[in-house]
């Protein structure tokens, strides 16, 4: 797929776990951490929820093909693969080099709060418009 | 479901994030904790790799429905959902009081280490017979 | 010291790093789970900003003894070191079955929001009472 | 003091807890990758045991003046404080722009693995003299 956001970020000595490898558990943080350097790149932030609602995870999966080691540095490609009303699904491959380390998917809502709950809302359209700028043609 | 296996456990004030629930990324390592769990009540260790071989994850899923919020107590049900030859996919349902906080898989692979390299290997079939047994009835 | 609370723990998998022991930072998440089930314990929730104000840490510090490894069940004992009129200083000894582990302490200030920014305030005399009232005697 | 190296960073959201700031024990990890980064930039790594020893930490501190929030890039400043036959210890300064955000120390202790066992040892000469070379002067 042509058009993906790359984030580049590098294993730290805290994410690796006993067996030598970076913990199975940290790569949804590193696929979070590039979908949030992507809504930088296009000059939002998903953490100010009153211009964009709060995203809360519907889902979140990963496919792990080989393993990260301390002090590897690899990149996080992202899509959108999925754009509804309500909801974004991102696609996401982490390589090392030239190896493939993994590919996984988040599906977020976009949410406000309302009277202490939070309830899903219509994505507001230039929030998509900034992230495909970014990502690059129709492709992202 | 009859016979799964219950781990519970509270949401640690560092789990949660600016949104006030636990992060998504959590979720993981509470089913990771959960599966570690079962190991310990069949008599087992995953760290013992001498005995059992590694067993890293080739893929791990999570849908959630509802948040877990700072020091919620929550109950992990473990099953196996499929075992083969070598790898054990675990199920996962997460329920806090009588809500449904979420449901995932994961899919770990038996391995050893053979010239600095993981390498898939038969699981030992003592552990699945330990495992069972903890589980109980051929449902587990 | 006489009269402190015990908080017990197992290390998970996801806390150890390469070296095959639970990661230094990981003991900074263990005395702060060890003085929020203090808290519990003492009828309190320092969750709840509303009753209690929140409380950022001033400083943290831990001496290293020995290290934990994957499953090592351990105790946290807690004690109040010092108190001042907005400051709590607890000491921490963790310890796994005879072992020393290690000692820590961390000081944290009673704040309440106040036009969006954390103002330090009067620790309310009931929280001090009740954290005292589970720790036992003046010694606590 | 002069001669002090510089990594910046950003704050994740995985790091920030319900009280909307970067959570404490984060400070402790990103004190250490800016360790790894100093030895990173000295042409060493912390994670060849064989060629350095191991590093385990013997205490770590921090005094917490203004708390960090989502996105905000940090600078962490890293100085040798003191140097023994057998130990380093660091010194850190985090700002955020113009802000100072805290001061920390960590000290480890240069081991070797002997019969399964940490054994403290000598530092190898040429590890402090790249580090010293990275930190330039007398003054790191």
């Amino acid at each position: 797929m042509a058009g993906g956001f790359k984030y580049t970020r590098r294993v730290q000595f805290s994410e690796t776990d006993l067996a030598g490898i970076a913990h199975f558990s940290a790569f949804f943080r590193f696929i979070e951490e590039a979908e949030h350097a992507l809504w930088r790149a296009a000059g939002l932030s998903i953490g100010k929820a009153e211009e964009t609602g709060g995203w809360p995870r519907v889902s979140a999966s990963f496919d792990f093909k080989n393993p990260l080691r301390f002090e590897d540095e690899f990149d996080v490609e992202v899509h959108l693969t999925v754009v509804t009303r309500r909801s974004i699904q991102y696609g996401f491959t982490i390589t090392c080099r030239d190896t493939l380390i993994g590919t996984g998917t988040m599906t977020a809502v976009c949410t406000r709060r309302h009277e202490g709950k939070m309830q899903a809302v219509d994505i507001p359209s230039e929030v998509i418009a900034k992230l495909r700028g970014v990502l690059g043609g129709g492709s992202g």
